[in-house]
């Protein structure tokens, strides 16, 4: 039977690794799973090499205006005067066929594609230590105040932004990282809500014929 | 970090094989889980070689239902003039140990634990022509309108069963579900709010020093 596929949405805090794993994740040869990187739509000029509508689709501040106005994006937002966004078609389109389509970005554009898409899987990828968090509150002992007062403050902003998120996933090493997402997914695959919106689907396109 | 155990509860149709499967989960060597099979309460006589604690708790009828009314049964059925049941404070002291303790039960049974303790996994194992009714359905044309009537009928009721479970896994071979079943509890240890509770924890526990 042929399933519904996946909005995947790998996210966490800056400079903890997203893009190296998601490139070793697509290197991978996982035969279960099809990827599909989101290209995203960006103002910004093309830089020399780029192809529109691979790398990303080139939209006029005007175009891209209109696509927030009629909500055609799961989400944007605009850096250094340029706006940048992943359109909500070409999520929807690939997932029908099948594919899993997969986000990397970052913390605030994670929460806004889980308003628009909450059955998606939200993965929060954590940095190496986060997980000892339990060990380092144990030792606090050893550290001054200002240390211990920082990595308190620290855990518990990243805390906070994980409870948002379904997984956790420790950037311990890159290969293990990339094992974890290719299991998240895996189950994710077996969920009954997944399973029965498919019949589902199939009972009432039967219907229509 | 030692993370707190699942509860684990494997059910479906009767017939579908679940004992199996169960026994080939128990027997693989999964270094990661310490599956625990729970232990049954029953008010049967024990059987030439059966040990107290081991096979089952054996117990008196006033002492079955004393448990019973003090909610100390996380599900419990009479069957055949005997009471069985599950103990509850068992599966706790286990999942707190962080071991994954695993119940082999009827799906009514299982609907019973999932009233009392909603964050266990619930793996609807089903037979291995569910996962293609799709086919069934649209391949339809070629039956007697009885024939067809009746696998509509049996595929509503057992989607209906399914919509209470977590996890659909198909037993098309033993091999394969138990690889599943890996799959889904190796998942739901990265779920951020297991992971979550785990910290809280300790700092609750640190909190009381």
């Amino acid at each position: 039977m042929k399933s519904k596929g996946l909005l995947v949405v790998l996210s966490g805090p800056s400079g903890v690794g997203k893009g190296t794993v998601r490139q070793a994740l697509f290197a991978t040869d996982h035969d279960k799973h099809q990827f599909l990187y989101s290209v995203s739509a960006t103002t910004r000029q093309p830089r020399p090499g780029e192809v529109d509508g691979e790398d990303y689709f080139f939209l006029k501040r005007s175009e891209f205006e209109q696509m927030i106005e009629e909500e055609k994006l799961l989400e944007y937002a605009e850096y250094v005067g340029n706006y940048y966004g992943t359109p909500l078609e070409y999520v929807q389109e690939m997932t029908e066929q099948g594919k899993d389509v997969f986000l990397e970005i970052e913390v605030q554009g994670a929460l806004q594609v889980k308003r628009r898409m909450p059955d998606g899987v939200f993965i929060f990828l954590a940095p190496p230590n986060l997980r000892e968090l339990e060990s380092r509150i144990v030792n606090r002992g050893t550290d001054s105040e200002e240390v211990i007062a920082k990595r308190m403050q620290q855990a518990r902003e990243e805390l906070q932004l994980m409870t948002q998120y379904d997984y956790v996933v420790e950037n311990d090493s890159v290969d293990k990282a990339v094992k974890r997402i290719q299991t998240i997914l895996d189950a994710e695959h077996l969920k009954t809500d997944r399973f029965i919106d498919n019949i589902v689907e199939s009972y009432l396109q039967e219907g229509e014929e």
